[in-house]
C-alpha cells in the first residue's frame, strides 16, 4: 500500500501507464495495481470492471483535446474566420503532436476509441457542437452565412477530417501536410463567407 | 487448353474471380491458370510476376472508375458548379456501389491497392488532374475564382475524402451518409464561387 489516497485520477494515470507497457491486448487490471502497489479490489471499488476502466481512460485522453479546444472556442477574440482557423489548426496540432510523439500510445487510443464507441461519439457531439458555436458567432459579426449553422458545422469536420481522423495519421508527418492543412481551411473558410 | 485466344484480359478477369474466392492472400497464378485451363506459363508469357499481375489487375479496378469520371469531365455542359457536383456524386456513388454489391472483393482491392502503392498515385493523380480540369472551366465560364485550380482541386479531393476513401465504406450505408454528403458539397462548391 502507498500513502497517497488511492484516486479515480491516480488510477487514470497507471492504466495508461500500463497501457503504454503492455498494448491494449494485454494490459490487465492486475497490472494495473501493481503498478500502483494496490491489491485489484481497490481499483475495482473505483472503476466496477475492466471495460469501465477502459472507458474512462478512453474518455480523459479525449477530453484533453476538448479541453484546449473549448478554451478556444469561448475567446473573446472577434468571431469568425480566425477562430474557425484557429480551432482546426489547434485540432490537428493536437492530435499530429499525440500521434508523432508517441506512436504506439495514439494508436492503442485508437484502439480503445474504436471500441467505446460511445465514448467517442459524445467525444464528436462535443467537438462538432463547439464548431457550430463558432459558426454561429460568425454569422451573428456578420461575416460568415450559415442558415444552419450545425449541419455547416458537421461539413466542417467533415471536410477535415484527412486532419484529425487518426486513419490519416500515418500521413501527417508528411512534409506537404501543412500546406494541404491550409490549401482545405482556405476553401472552407471561403465556403461560410458572406 | 482452351479455343479462345488467351488475351491479358482474359487473364485480368479471371484472377479478379480467383480473388473473389480465395482472397488476396491466398489467390495463386496457379489457381488463375486452372481457371482458365491454360499451364501457368501461359500466364507468365503476358504478366512476368505474379506481382506484375497483381497490378495489372488493380490497375484495372481503379481505371474503371476514372473511365465513368472522364466522362463527366469531358462533357461539354457549362463548367463549373454543376459538373462539379456531378464528379462528386459519381465518384461517391461508385465507390459505394462497390462497395455494397461486394464488400469482400471491395477489401480485397484496398489491401491491392495498399499494396501496390505506385498504381494509387497514378490513379489518385489522375483523379485530381480530372478536378483541376473541371475547376479551370468554371474559372474561365467565370463562375469559380481560384488562384491556383490544381491547390484547390487537391483540396476538394482532400475535403471530400469521407466520400471516396475506402476507410469510410463501413460508414457509406448509413442513411445521414447522403445528407452530410450534400452539405460538404455545398460548402466545397461555395468556396469555389465568384
Amino acid at each position: 500500500m502507498t500513502t497517497e489516497t488511492l484516486t479515480a485520477e491516480r488510477i487514470l494515470e497507471a492504466t495508461e501507464e500500463v497501457l503504454r507497457r503492455y498494448g491494449p491486448a494485454k494490459a490487465t487490471v492486475v497490472d494495473v495495481a501493481r503498478l500502483l502497489g494496490v491489491s485489484h479490489g481497490s481499483v475495482y471499488r473505483h472503476f466496477r470492471t475492466k471495460a469501465a476502466l477502459r472507458e474512462a481512460v478512453t474518455q480523459r485522453w479525449l477530453e484533453r483535446t476538448e479541453i484546449t479546444l473549448e478554451s478556444i472556442t469561448d475567446a473573446i477574440t472577434p468571431g469568425g474566420a480566425e477562430k474557425l482557423r484557429g480551432w482546426l489548426m489547434a485540432l490537428f496540432e493536437a492530435k499530429r503532436h499525440k500521434a508523432g510523439d508517441d506512436p504506439e500510445l495514439f494508436a492503442t487510443y485508437d484502439t480503445l476509441a474504436r471500441e467505446n464507441s460511445g465514448v467517442t461519439e459524445t467525444h464528436l457531439s462535443i467537438l462538432t457542437s463547439q464548431l457550430t458555436r463558432i459558426v454561429e458567432e460568425g454569422v451573428r459579426a456578420g461575416e460568415f452565412t450559415a442558415p444552419d449553422p450545425h449541419r455547416v458545422a458537421v461539413a466542417v469536420f467533415a471536410a477535415t477530417a484527412r486532419f484529425h481522423d487518426p486513419t490519416y495519421a500515418p500521413e501527417w508527418q508528411k512534409p506537404s501536410m501543412d500546406d494541404e492543412f491550409s490549401a482545405v481551411c482556405d476553401l472552407v473558410v471561403r465556403g461560410l463567407r458572406t
